[in-house]
């Protein structure tokens, strides 16, 4: 799994039904400058490091195997001092 | 998901028959200088920018488990100002 | 989907039995110097340029499920005008 | 498979359900400086060398096909001398 | 797939139960630094040039919808010329 930053909300109004109404959020990885689109079935906040699952486990962690996301947050990080490079809590 | 933005329209009339007869659309990730080719269920226009899913779940997002598409179009995102780096509405 | 020119037909005499006879062709990306292998149940000849299909895809793409395939060619490209980055036709 | 050495554990108490109670990795791809988390059923310690199962198989190797991991620790290396770039025991 | 070729083979005695006996061989892909590990089923030696196979084709290439491999073996190209860029034979 990933560890990203979470950015910022996005609105994308027109879109295939099997998205319905779970939250978007624009991501970071860590050490990139590729925002990529993440769906957060947990409810993050602007600012929170979070572990983001790809691949086809995307789709059962957002709830269904029809769901149709290849990049689902699966959790918020405890603790992340992004500068000396460590995740222990 | 990707974040990506629709160039133009692609023809290719030798292709196999699971195709069918959805759209298919040029497009370029964010920050990246590769075009892929994306299947389009939701009806876009040049320059419109889209939220891209990869992986298994670009089948489901075609419309059928057995379409083959690894990178469909899910949603157009309702305002992108790519200087300002905000996805925001 | 990938957008590749087809350079040559790849010869592997020993292979898994689920390969089967279809033809496997050396491809490259537009833009990169990394040579890939595609299954290709369409008919490409050398100089061909071809949408290409990965992930669970790339299985049905290739006529069943049990296919081993992770990229296969799914359609040959009309009009490809590489110089002015155009697939219109 | 990648090859990675764990450098710590990762710590999110707020996560998805289908979680579960595994353990998660932070790990670095051996060359790399991008650091990922991985899902360890192996039970490793820092500084180990292992190998890690992307893909869809990342799911079985965590133990059921529900489970939400595209990253899963599958085996602990014997000896790895990452200097002599071998692998042999 | 990809193109790489056999370098070693890789012994990890701690590792999930599903990894069964198959072989793992390390292998690096043609023009890249990076090592992998690939589940072999064909049976290669050091410095064969071989396809692989990735994402979920890996698992059904390596005997059974449940082996986790997310890169396994699939043919020994029979000619690899490297200098010259071609796969004749």
């Amino acid at each position: 799994m990933k560890i990203c930053q979470v950015e910022t909300t996005l609105v994308a109004t027109s879109r295939v039904g099997q998205l319905g109404t779970l939250g978007l959020q624009v991501v970071r990885e860590r050490g990139s400058t590729t925002k990529q689109v993440a769906v957060d079935p947990v409810g993050c906040r602007d600012g929170d490091w979070v572990i983001i699952v790809g691949s086809s486990a995307a789709r059962t962690a957002a709830g269904s195997n029809d769901y149709p996301s290849d990049f689902t947050i699966v959790g918020i990080i405890d603790y992340w001092d992004d500068d000396s490079e460590s995740g222990r809590k």
